[in-house]
């Protein structure tokens, strides 16, 4: 990567080019994920819903997008140094990838009760892990304290413009294959996904509604909207391991700006959004995934008869600790 | 329909123009299910796998295709009476709702210990269930005195060269997609679909191996081609389900013109096959479609290298008795 490379627009320019950049730059390395149907759920909910399956995606997670176009946003010496993050899992797993597939070394920390297929996933695409106790702020200080002694670069899992630009790189593919949406519902949890999202749909398609998905039980997103300024949560007890996260600086004005709402789901309904998607579509889906369709499930008549994109996040579950009885 | 339309061949005149005529047939009411990969199963194996992925099939499994092709294929009078069948499970839902779409009723005989996603699955498309004892007698018997009484048209679940047309048009969408297989593996239990893949590839693609995947607990079709004769189970003891019936008087001698071998594999390959394909694929399979792909694991050698299409054939699981641990 040479620096002209480099995108790391100011806050006030980024934008739907630095989507649509994102695109072009990650497009060898990432999977074009289908966009699926399913009558019965359609039926169930009276709604067309098209469901963007990013848990198809490598890594089995959308984070992949945002990795690989941070990774592929560095300057050679940035490389050859290797990068870190922290994260609950998947973007640990996706930058894990990027970063192999640029022949750049990865270290990752990681809160000591992440799931185990999401630490083997790490460990799969040759990234060294460093546990810390679980909360964001042993995370950030474990990450910088390592991640300054040894040089590396970190690449946050949601608050950094490179993230976001490809996270919003899923939304573009949804919009060209399903025409005419009423409406894009995406989980938000640091919001890296909802931001891109927000902007992709908001600047190309300003008809269609942003709606953001939250559990009820970690909505920092619904509450900080509401008081116009950030509000984090702590200690969120959801089983949407995703979205434990709270928005980001970056994030959280990007989100003010294009989202219509922020629909709060109970940990019932996300049970039951995650067992419609495995039996009716026989998609393996992760509690954070279903959460979007956990909206419509939430909130039927406010999606009644509407043709809606629904971001299936990822697919990285536990099979061994599976929410169904 | 009219009679014209009528497709029951004499067993010497089977052959692949049943199977074309039964693309045209079912084309305007089943999935194109899509072939998948899965680069982390490719290099586990270091063979190139194409996944036909009728788990995505309407119904959850390729039982579909020959239930359309058969109800299809009957005269106004025989619709207008209504259909009846057997079947532990998916070729009953893919009946109920083959009957559905044409405006028939639907009986069906099924075994008090079918599992409880596919009794809920045959009810919500319509049909009236009669539950009797497990066995094939005995649901053979319940079946023909009930169709008897209220003259209903008896569409069995695989010894039957309309439906096992049906199930061969699988393999023709596979092969039109994968080019330069080397051998396609596809489960076996009745036979239904592996007599009508066989009889696709055999004649279409003669230099291309067909191999059925067979429970070791459940190796009838292993033993019948190795005495050249039907060697019948009884009460087989595997975690597949859908492959605990015995070859047919129909499908043994197609099967045995056409298949070069049958792989035997473990209860224990089958749960890491179908672990395999849900962690990797993020795909829901049932232990029965799994048996494919544990043919390749049991016997990696044999397929090192090859160019493979599997049969995943289909995806319809109790969520809440899974073989995870």
């Amino acid at each position: 990567m040479s620096e002209a490379n480099r995108s790391m627009p100011a806050e006030e320019t980024f934008g739907i080019g630095d989507i649509r950049a994102a695109v072009e730059r990650i497009r060898p390395y990432i999977h074009h994920t289908p966009v699926m149907r399913a009558r019965s759920i359609d039926a169930l909910l009276d709604a067309e819903i098209f469901f963007k399956c990013e848990n198809l995606q490598k890594v089995g997670a959308f984070k992949f997008r945002g990795a690989s176009n941070a990774v592929l946003s560095l300057a050679d010496v940035e490389l050859e140094r290797g990068v870190a993050t922290h994260s609950s899992g998947n973007h640990a797993a996706a930058l894990a990838l990027a970063a192999q597939q640029q022949g750049a070394s990865c270290l990752v920390v990681m809160p000591n009760d992440a799931n185990a297929a999401k630490k083997a996933a790490v460990e799969h695409y040759g990234a060294e892990i460093v546990l810390c106790e679980p909360g964001l702020l042993n995370r950030e200080q474990t990450l910088a304290a390592i991640a300054g002694t040894r040089g590396l670069t970190t690449i946050p899992p949601f608050d950094d413009y490179r993230v976001i630009a490809g996270q919003g790189t899923a939304a573009l593919e949804l919009l060209s294959e399903a025409q005419a949406l009423d409406s894009v519902i995406a989980p938000v949890g640091g919001g890296g996904l909802l931001a891109g999202t927000a902007v992709a749909v908001g600047t190309t398609a300003p008809r269609v509604t942003v709606i953001g998905a939250e559990p009820a039980q970690a909505d920092d997103a619904y509450r900080s909207l509401a008081a116009r300024r950030l509000i984090p949560v702590s200690h969120p007890d959801t089983i949407a391991d995703g979205l434990r996260t709270s928005l980001g600086t970056l994030t959280f004005p990007l989100i003010a700006a294009h989202v219509e709402g922020i629909v709060r789901v109970s940990e019932r309904t996300i049970v039951d959004a995650m067992r419609l998607i495995w039996e009716r579509m026989k998609l393996v889906v992760e509690p954070s995934a279903a959460v979007a369709l956990a909206a419509c499930l939430e909130e039927p008549e406010r999606f009644r008869g509407q043709r809606i994109g629904v971001i299936l996040s990822g697919g990285n579950v536990d099979l061994n600790a599976l929410p169904f009885d």
